[in-house]
């Protein structure tokens, strides 16, 4: 049952993250998916209660896109019990808690507070229901808070894969937080200042030459300006040698001094 | 192609959240489930650049589970220029931008700056690329900014649905700010705490009848523990009228004096 071509790779993941565990999943295409979600999100430990379809099933494997790894090692168990036994902390996934009294955790929160707890060396563990019937008041009474995944109230329903996903998403971003804004920049390496102020120079005098910065009383504010604009650019060491090209290129085309 | 069961609820919903543009996608089946992605958290403009097997496609439709809607509205475009060429603000989704020196933000910036985009009356577009191919550097060069979602990256492919869903989901999150933590308390009203204090009351007086509370020092240090335990609880009327009746319960089996 094991993919020979595991394109697994956990390098710089979490030891031990929240296990996933999926109480009577239906179609092994649906734990095959989630697997999928699993990996994609830096988590890799999933148990199984009671899959209706039995363990394993190829079926999983055939949706896993390469997850195998993590269906691999899935954990088979007879209840919700046995599955949440050795955990410290678990998490109950629903999209409408009803009936009981519980804690409702956005997964923001969850995922903060799974990364405490399992800094701290404790067991964490996500539940989620059947596709069709969701999590039973059984299940949800043994956890000790319930994750709503915040949808359009009108149309709320998640597959089986999605809400793992978002989850995880939560999870991932928990355990490794990213700047809200970066520069890809493909290699090149950022144009230190005084290259940017070397080109800037440059364009101002050939402006100059061209008479465009007048009159003078408004020439500091649109050196300023275009200093601005250019400065927010973050640039790239190549991309100030194209930005000087390009004014050696239409320097020649007006005037035919090309060389700059 | 329109379903008659028009599941779609847009109560609540905002007029003019961003709009998904799919460019070339494969499978009528991906479309649908993006229709639904869209429709769980909030967002019902489609646009489709160039779809391979034509438009509509009824294969969308089966996999939509009820978003309909989303599919019935959705437009056609010949190129990605054209499908965005009314919009004021593009984010163009990819797990690996390669190629160009762009900015990148993660998809919870990308939500809040599209939020402050539409509030200031502005069109904002999500762009993902085929199924297979992901975007090209022309369709990249056509973005304001690349949005990409943190994920795993010895497995990083995500499906288009889910791209969708995760853009999606922080979209509905930044509209729509939830606390971390809340209670269901499905219907009960909250305990108030003069009815709180009087099951304290009782329950000392009780446990003080039953010898518990000692010795007479420790007994305020004790009386607190208990105050917290069952305070942290946030109780609702009901639970402290079934506190009540476990405290008679219990008081009837040990000494029969089950009237308190």
């Amino acid at each position: 049952m094991s993919g020979t071509d595991r394109r697994i790779n956990t390098e710089g993941l979490p030891e031990r993250g929240p296990v996933v565990v999926l109480l009577q999943p239906q179609l092994g295409e649906n734990v095959g998916m989630v697997a999928r979600a699993m990996l994609n999100t830096g988590l890799d430990r999933l148990r199984l209660v009671a899959p209706r379809d039995g363990w394993p099933n190829p079926a999983a494997w055939k949706s896993a896109s390469g997850a195998d790894a993590v269906l691999d090692r899935a954990e088979l168990y007879d209840t919700t019990a046995a599955a949440t036994g050795d955990l410290d902390l678990v998490y109950a996934t629903s999209t409408r808690p009803r009936g009981l009294v519980q804690r409702v955790l956005d997964p923001r929160e969850a995922a903060a507070r799974a990364k405490v707890a399992v800094s701290a060396g404790h067991r964490v563990g996500l539940i989620f229901g059947p596709e069709r019937s969701g999590l039973t008041n059984d299940d949800l009474a043994l956890a000790d808070a319930v994750v709503s995944v915040p949808l359009n109230p009108g149309f709320s329903s998640l597959n089986l894969a999605q809400a793992v996903l978002i989850l995880g998403y939560e999870w991932f971003r928990a355990e490794r937080p990213l700047p809200a804004e970066r520069m890809a920049r493909n290699g090149a390496r950022p144009a230190t200042k005084a290259e940017l102020d070397n080109f800037m120079t440059r364009l101002e005098v050939k402006l100059d030459e061209a008479g465009f910065l007048r009159p003078p009383e408004k020439r500091p504010g649109m050196v300023n300006n275009l200093r601005a604009l250019f400065g927010r650019m973050e640039l790239t060491e190549p991309e100030v040698n194209t930005l000087h090209g390009i004014v050696s290129a239409l320097g020649y085309r007006r005037g035919g001094d090309g060389e700059a």
